[in-house]
C-alpha cells in the first residue's frame, strides 16, 4: 500500500468548563476553554475504522466536567497537568496527551459589596497554557516520561505613544517608507513561555508565575525606548527570562499595529503628532524565541498564533 | 414610473482616528471608530447618477481626521455633534446627518512611571455615541433643528453566580424545561440611553455621565435578587433613569448566557451548583425599553445589536 | 413610579436545526438558524418577576425542534410564519411574534453519484427571512390580525472591475479625492424585500421567489454601467420591484469595498488598472429603500446590517 | 549575557492585492492575501536595536504590488515562488522566506453576457499556498538551496446525512456516549499538502492541480462508508496521494460539525435521523499526516489550524 500514517491526534476541542467554589457566601470562579488531544496506537481506527483502542472525544469532554468537580481547578495549568496524566495512565493505546487551556479572567463588580457572587469581565487579554505528556512507554527514546508546560497571554493590545524610531534600514527599489525618530508602537502581544522542571512535585505558584511573567512584558514594552519593533520584542523576552529562573524560553509573536500619521497638509493644518489613522491590514509581523543561554528551544514556532 | 426612493443614508463607516494630546511628558489618547451617514436631497443621484448634490465618503473620512486637529476630542459625543452641525450646515443638499461612534478605553501601565505614554487596552466593553441632528431645513414638521444624542455600551460581561431563580412560568405541550431556586445569571450588557435636552450649551459631562450610567448598570446588575433576566433588565434601566435626570430613556438587549449545570449522575458524583457548562447557541435574548414616565420612546428597538 | 416600560420581547436566539428528508436513497436538507421574539402583556415579569405569563425560551426552542418534525420545513418563510401563528395563537399573554430565519445553502457533491446523500456548503452569501405576525388581540389599531413577511440574502460579494466612474460630486474645504472614470465597483449586498399580500393561502413559491430576487440583484449590479454607487443601488432595487409583482419593497446595505489602484509610479512603473490594494476600513456606505409608488415604506432602516 | 535569540522571522502579513488583467472585454483576476516571513542575520536588531540588515516589511508589502504588475500572478504558487527567490536573492542577510498566501475565488455572474468584466464571490473555502525557501547560504546543512511548496484549502464545508457509524469504541468510568449506526458526519476540511520536486523548471499547473486535488478531498468524503471520521480523514488523504504522484504528503484537521439528534420523546414524537441540532462548541477535533510511503513527512502538524 502506497500511503502511510503520520502523525496523528484527535480529542474534544473548546470544552467550556465554569467552576464556582463557595467559600461561604464569598464565590470563587474559573472560566477555561479545554482542549484536548490524543494519540498513540491509533493505526486500526485510521487504516481499518476500528475503534477498539478510541477512548471516544465525547468521554474526554465528560472528564473534563467530573474533574472540574473531583478535583476543583486549582489554576489552568494544574488541570491540565491532572487531565494529561489521566489519559494516558488511564489507556495503554494513548501515549501522548496535549491539553490546551484557555482561561478568561474576572473582576468582582466593585458594588457587589458584602454578597461577593458579582463578577464582570476583565480586560482584552486571554490567559493561555498548554501541557504535553509523554507517557512511559511513548517511544520518544525510551527515556521514560516527558513533560512540557507553557504558559502564555494573547490579545494583550499595548501602546506607546512616543519613544520610538525606525531608521537606518536597508533601501531597495522598492522601498518608500520615510524615515521617523517619533511614532506610535502599538501591539497586541501574543506570548508562550516555558516551564523548566516537572509539573508535578517542584511546580511553582502557577498563577503568581503568570502574572509575574504579564508583568514584565507590560513593564519592558513601557520602557523600552524603541529603535524597531524586533528591539522591544526581545526587551519584552528577555526580561521574562532574565528575571524568572523557572522560565527557559518564550516566544512572542508582535504584530505591528500601525498607526499612520494622516496627512493634513491638504487643510492647511500640520500633524506634530497628534492625529493618527489605525490600520487593519496589512500589518508587520515580528516573532521571535528568546531562550536562556545553553538551553534547547522548544516552544513551536506558529504556536502563539493557535486558535 | 413605478418605483420611487424612500429613505437613504451614504457616509463614511468606520475612520478609526487616534488623537494624542500631550501635556508635558503625559499623553492623553482617544481612540474611535467614526461612523457618517448623511441624508437628504439625494434622488439625482439614486435616479441618474448624478454627483452634484453628493459630498464624498472620502471627505467626510478626511473630514474626522480634520477635526480631531482643529477641535480634539473631548469626547466621543462632543466630537460626534461637531461633525453632525458641520455637515448638516456646510452642505444644502444634506438635511439630516447622524454620527456613531465606537470608543476603545486605554488605561496607562503602572510600569510607566514618570514616562506617561505607554498605555495598555482597558476592558471587554466598547463605548458607544450616536448623535442624528436634523437641521432646519430638515422638512421634519417644520418646526426647526432637532438633536438625539445617544450613549450607550456594548460587550460588558457580567455574571452572578447565586441569588437568580426561574420558576412559575407557562408549561405548554413543548415545555421541557425544569423549575430552578439557585442558577447562574450571566449576559452581555448592550445598551443605549437617549440625553434628555440640547448638546449644545446646557449639555453634560459626557464621560461622567457614561461613568455614572455603567456604574448603575453594574450595581442594578450585582444588587438585584433576580427571578428571571427581564426583571434584572428592568432593574438595571430603572436605575439609570431614576438616577440620573438628564437620561429620559434606555433601551438594553441582554442575551442570556446560559450556564447549564453538568449532569455528573453517570460518574456518582452530585453537583450542587459546582460545575457549568457555558452554552454559545441558542440563547435566550431579553430586549426592552424603560423609560420616564411622560417621556415618549425614541430610541431604535434593534439600535442596540448593530455593528 | 417614575419609570415605566417600553417596547419589549423575548425569546431565543440561534436555535440551529437541521432537517433531513429521505426521498428514497435521496436525501433532502434544510439548515436553519431561527430567532423567536415574543412581546405583548409582560409587564408583571419586568416590574415584579413573576413568571406566569412567560413562555420560557427554551420550550420555543423546542418548538422549533417538534414544528420540524411535525410540520417539514417547506421553506424558510413558511417554518416562520407557522411558528408566529402559533405563539400567538397559543398564548393570551403573547400578541405579537417576530421569527428571524438565517439559511445556510448546500449543493450535493458531484461525487456522489447515485447516493444523494453528500453535500457541501454553498456560497458566501445567506438567506434571510423575518416573519411578524400581530394576532387579534393586538391593539394595533384593533383591525384584526396583520402579517409582514421579509425575505432577504446578506453577504452576497459581488464585483465589476470596469464599467464604474465618480466624478462630479461636491468638493468642500476637505476633499481631495481624485475623479476618476474608470474603477473597481465591489459591495457586499445585504438586502431586504416585503412580500404583498397575506402568507396564508396566496402564497408565493418562496424558494423561486428568492431565486429570482437574487437574479435580479446580480444582473442589474452587473447589468449598470455605474456613475455612483447609489445609482447602481436603485437600479438593483428597482430591478427588484419592477419585476416581481409580489415584491412591495426593499431595503439595501451596500458597504463599497474599496480597490485603491496601488501607485507604481515610485518603481518607475505604470498602472492602468491592473493592480489594487482591497482595503477593509473605512468603507463608504450606502443604503436606501426602493418601493412601488403609492406604497408605505414599513421595513425597519436598519434591518440589513442585523446579525 | 544569560538570554540568546532563538529563531525569528518578520515581515508584511496580510497584504490584499487583486489583479486584473483584460483580453479584450473580457477580465481575468486574482485576489490574494499575501503574507510575508523573512529571516536571517537578524541578531542586531534584536539586540542592539539596528536596522542596518533589515529591509523594511513596507518594502515587502511595496514588492508584492510591484511583482503583481511586473510579473503578473500566474497562481498562488509561482507568485509565492517568485517573491521568495527575490527577498533571498537580494538581500544577503535575508537568508530565508516563508511566503503565505490565500486565495479567494470569484465566478462570473452569468446575467453579464458579453461584457464579462462582473464576479460574485465563490463558495466558503479558501485556496492556501505556502512557499518556504532557504537560499544557498542558509546554513541548513549546506546542502544549497532547498523549496518547499505547500498547497492546501481550508473552511470546505461538507455533509453526509448518513452511512456514517460510531461504535465499538472504548468505555471508561466517564463514558455517556450511546453507539450509533446513522448519524450525520459533517465536517470542515482544512488540508495542507506537499508538492515533490522543485518548484522551478519541472513545475505542475498549480491551479490544475488543486482543482484535482480538492476533488479527491470531496470525492472521498462522498463514497467512503464511515466508522469514524478517522477513517474519513484518512480515505480522504489517501486518495490525494494516490492520485496525485505530484503531492507526496497531505496534513488534514477536521473538525466534527457535531449534529446531534433533537429528543423529541418528551412531545410524544419519534426522530427517525430527522431533526438534528447542530451544535458548536465543544466538537470533536481529528488530525493527522497522510504520506507516501517511504517519505519524510514535513508538513508542519498545526498548519492547517493557522489564520
Amino acid at each position: 500500500m502506497p500511503t502511510v500514517l503520520g502523525q496523528n491526534q484527535y480529542g474534544k476541542a473548546e470544552t467550556r468548563v465554569v467552576r464556582v467554589t463557595r467559600e461561604g457566601p464569598v464565590h470563587h470562579i474559573r472560566d477555561l476553554n479545554v482542549s484536548i488531544a490524543l494519540s498513540g496506537a491509533m493505526s486500526d481506527v485510521h487504516t481499518k475504522g476500528s475503534n477498539a483502542g478510541v477512548l471516544p472525544t465525547d468521554t474526554t469532554k465528560n472528564t473534563v466536567f467530573a474533574f472540574a468537580k473531583e478535583h476543583g481547578i486549582a489554576s489552568a495549568e494544574d488541570f491540565a497537568v491532572r487531565l494529561a496524566r489521566h489519559f494516558v495512565s488511564g489507556q495503554e493505546t494513548i501515549h501522548t496527551a496535549r491539553i490546551r487551556v484557555e482561561e478568561y479572567g474576572w473582576d468582582r463588580i466593585p458594588a457587589d459589596g458584602d454578597a461577593a457572587h458579582s463578577f464582570v469581565r476583565r480586560g482584552q487579554e486571554t490567559r493561555t497554557a498548554q501541557v504535553t505528556y509523554h507517557g512511559q512507554s511513548n517511544g520518544h527514546g525510551g527515556q521514560g516520561e516527558q513533560w512540557q508546560v507553557l504558559s502564555g497571554l494573547k490579545g494583550l493590545v499595548v501602546m506607546n505613544t512616543t519613544d520610538s524610531e525606525f531608521h537606518g534600514y536597508v533601501k531597495d527599489r522598492y522601498t518608500t517608507l520615510p524615515e521617523t525618530r517619533d511614532r506610535i508602537l502599538a501591539t497586541e502581544v501574543n506570548a508562550c513561555w516555558r516551564h523548566a522542571g516537572r509539573p508535578e512535585g517542584d511546580k511553582p505558584d502557577w498563577d503568581a508565575s503568570y502574572e509575574r511573567a504579564r508583568g514584565h512584558l507590560l513593564a519592558a514594552f513601557a520602557g523600552t525606548y524603541s529603535l524597531s519593533l524586533q528591539q522591544t520584542l526581545y526587551a519584552m523576552g528577555s526580561r521574562v527570562v532574565d528575571q524568572e529562573p523557572g522560565i527557559d524560553e518564550i516566544r512572542l509573536s508582535l504584530p505591528n499595529k500601525h498607526h499612520f500619521l494622516a496627512d493634513l497638509r491638504p487643510f492647511g493644518l500640520d500633524n506634530d503628532n497628534e492625529v493618527y489613522f489605525a490600520a487593519d491590514r496589512p500589518y508587520g509581523l515580528i516573532e521571535a524565541t528568546v531562550l536562556r543561554d545553553g538551553v534547547t528551544a522548544a516552544v513551536p514556532v506558529d504556536l502563539t498564533n493557535l486558535p
